[in-house]
């Protein structure tokens, strides 16, 4: 690759109500590092940038864009080159608070995309225990697409933007049902999976460890979001990681997620899974319920803003089944 | 009352396949205490008593009767004196291995009880840490009945047999649906759930922290166990406790539980749950499986070893509507 | 015993300075049930009595009381009746704060006790999870007093007061060096170890689980009480607890403790430790700070308020020899 | 740079009783590739390379090399290139047990470093959750070295060898006193600590959680290893990582670590402390005992295997001054 890209960084959510969603996600733990009247500017407690999650006051939940975070300006040239060789249309916005100029366009899937080099750095919470609170949430980890054409996504992933992948499964003759992409070396930034789309699944966010994840889980029961706990908490076998999925006042899924494992080394050979192991979604046995399957944000054109429209999957199977 | 009884104290299991049941219970980190072609008697790690969960080989699941332990030997005679009093015929049996003499009736629900005063004692493993594994199973903790009266039952527990109620759900007209009763200071060294009965619903046992739930369920995972894994890991509103529900190889119902309080203050008022409060039987607001409202082990007369013959419940409802 | 002790209620402290008291124990999770000029109550999330350690302004940090609840006011008043009949001054106090009336009284050790019956009840803040914070303090576990002659205290605890010893540590020619005495069954309501005295070593509060004293010490050193943490976190081979020993701004000790056992039943034997094992007072071989066995705080006589006059210890022997 | 350093790989510990190094780092969960009667070959439980620990029976304790992993053979040949023409001697490897050719030179402190490129893959252990154990190692994360001049080692490695810093250690007139330094984005990979050297410090082996520091304490208690518990547990205010030290049979240092933060940007300025802060080495404020900051391995002469001769340390200050 003639550019690098560095992680996933942010999400720009669009949400109904800024007052729900800032006190859904100040009791995970998220730090508020701005807000206005139009928009919340959150991050976890470890992060050194501005900000991670974007929520702007819209009239319809929608995801405006998730972004990744390249290593120089001169990466997002060469990037915007490549990209307009290759027959994209991009988008270049250089006036959007606290970040550097960006580029956006519509991945091979039609889901909405962000590179951007520099983010204003903020203090890090990290040290500042007596401020941590709910779920303690440390930093983004990863997204979650669900899209009609996987493999298609995972080649170009991998060929065209350089990402490495760590895990994925397989179902109907060998084809990738689901695959986990990286650029650090975790287990993923980002995530695909089978189904009508493009939509974005879920936004993942790092915990410092499973105790934090139960934790989390007690105090959102005691501020009354029990109904917005849909899944967990549990183990992925795919992943290994300890999780909870999460719906905001929108119905955006977030996941809390600790415990994935180093993937730095080129000699790493993708795991595959099948799509029907039960301990592939669920180390533990048990079944994520429907709605985790059927629902997800819908997705917005980078050009007019406007929602993409949905395609079936390629894949007939929508959810594994469950042989236990 | 004329009689101390000081805990719950051991479950008696019959069992279809020795060596099934050892590979399971030791996957959760019990203390096989001894064994042999009959049965296995197994312990949690801070246990000095023999055992507290004993597994006789026979042709078929139930339970033989869950035992309580006494101050002393006089507490045995005194308690045998009231019962025969009011009518209850009792059971002495005198030869069990590592046991003092034991009595045994039926409840006033007809669940199998045992009484004795002394057991055999045994090295501690408290500190053996190099002997922890799986969940590391601390101790017994409670039992749990599903019965057809369960107002009946509290009643007499607490004016018979000198229990104290810690917690209560209440459903129609004010009914007790279920109840939470001990004698040493936690939530529980039983509870009653109203259902066809009498049946074991399932045998409680502590564990040292959470964490070591969360580590029990990958050991029971990676060991194929997963599909034994029936509810949880969550948080119970009712007792506050931290649990796991697993079905043993012939069925019978274990719970993995830590977290819940101190209960030894005369004042402490029964807290009162309604059924349909969602919080109630899942804090985090999650729904149990049917299967763990409807199926329960079967118990035996102390005098015949024959099944008791269930009943239908006395209230309807047999479990919560959810409202969310 | 004619009375029946329930188990270690509060303690009551002299402060020099409320606003720095209430900023340290804040920071440790502690409720703050109500407070004036004069004096702060405050209580552990799970506590339903209205507090449990109750801290007085005053120009001298000092001990006023330690005090135990019994189970009705006729325990009050046969206790009251056993004392004065062994030739002890006992007093009376009606009218404190939410406490109903208190018989306090100077103990064989000289140690300043109080006995009362009921105290007002207030809220539980056990599933008020968003409250929880610092370590999370949860109940008042025990009291550690450093004696001169601890095996008269042992002795007058165990035959006078009805308590039960559940380890002990021995010395010089096998006389007890300290010993954990207990009502509730846990390994301690109070313990005595040799020393100059009678001084107050600790007050021992519960914490849910051991991450809570991680995420204790971590949060302390947050807001600067790093200096505060004298010791730990480690584990008492005797009791098996996790602990964390603090020192409050006038230098009252704090312990911080999770993780010991059941100790319920009439036959758990003592568990006797050489004063010399290493593993003893540290099972992972720390040695404690000499501070830690030298400084403790002065106790007040029950009828004149004045400081109690120290004796010198009856032992040689003021801490462990170390041998490794 | 040329060349990419992946991640620090393996050490090569020479011990003096295979047997006795065995049974201690089996306590602490690591999983045992292979052996024989000259050496052992370790890993962690997420490993999938063959080792991560070696360790040789040899007549006298000492480091033999620290080795990183590089992306290609062709890496590999770039690094030798350029330190060839720097004027550093190498010395080409090319068997040894489950490795690839490996380069080895003496760094610009003397420390004895290897390079390869490809290591044996076997299989994970990271699912296989019955297996773990002790602090259930999961996978070595950094190499600690003592060196006379930290400054010079520090510039080294930043502009000859590409690593970046994340945190350092200020004293005397500004000088670098330590410094943390990565190629894979945690906190380090390598860090250099002043001192009489060159040599090795500790190796940092990486935890999957907290409780599994604490786990790794009781285990290593009851196997009766307490004496080889250096320092800790505690939490690093540089770094933030909860730590454990250890001194295995033959006095190597192994670190157990949990809980540093992603560096993966390159807009992450390091972070400076000072080395008298007492929240530096310690963040709770414990100070670190003397052999913490005297004790270390000697290390070899990659050419003729003979011990490197130690320097002193270019700044007088060997540890910190205890403010507290």
């Amino acid at each position: 690759m003639s550019f690098d890209i560095i992680r996933s960084g942010r999400a720009v959510l669009h949400v109904t109500d800024l007052e729900k969603s800032r006190k859904f996600y100040d009791s995970l733990g998220f730090i508020e590092t701005e807000s206005d009247q139009e928009q919340i500017f959150l991050r976890g407690l470890e992060e050194h940038n501005h900000h991670s999650l974007l929520l702007k006051k819209k009239a319809e939940p929608a995801l405006e864009v998730i972004s990744y975070k390249v290593r120089t300006e001169d990466d997002l040239d060469r990037l915007a080159a490549k990209l307009e060789q290759d027959g994209c249309e991009v988008k270049w916005i250089d006036k959007q608070p606290s970040l550097g100029r960006a580029l956006r366009f519509q991945d091979i899937s039609g889901m909405p995309l962000e590179f951007y080099a520099t983010m204003e750095t903020v203090d890090r919470k990290l040290q500042q225990y007596e401020l941590y609170k709910g779920a303690k949430v440390q930093r983004i980890d990863h997204f979650n697409c669900m899209v009609p054409d996987v493999e298609a996504a995972h080649e170009y992933y991998m060929k065209e933007l350089g990402f490495a992948c760590s895990e994925y499964t397989s179902g109907e003759e060998e084809k990738i049902w689901a695959s986990w992409l990286h650029r650090k070396p975790s287990v993923h930034d980002v995530a695909f999976m089978n189904g009508e789309g493009p939509r974005l699944h879920h936004v993942g966010f790092w915990l410092k460890d499973p105790m934090s994840l139960i934790d989390g889980c007690d105090v959102l029961a005691s501020l009354g979001y029990g109904p917005n706990i849909e899944r967990g908490p549990g183990r992925h076998g795919l992943s290994n990681a300890f999780f909870l999925y999460l719906r905001d006042p929108d119905g955006h899924r977030i996941e809390l997620y600790n415990g994935d494992y180093l993937t730095s080394d080129p000699d790493f050979k993708p795991i595959r899974w099948d799509l029907d192991d039960p301990m592939r979604q669920t180390f533990w046995g048990h079944e994520a319920p429907d709605c985790w399957f059927e629902e997800a944000t819908e997705v917005l054109q980078v050009h007019n803003g406007k929602k993409v429209k949905l395609k079936e999957a390629k894949l007939k199977k929508h959810k594994p089944t469950f042989v236990i």
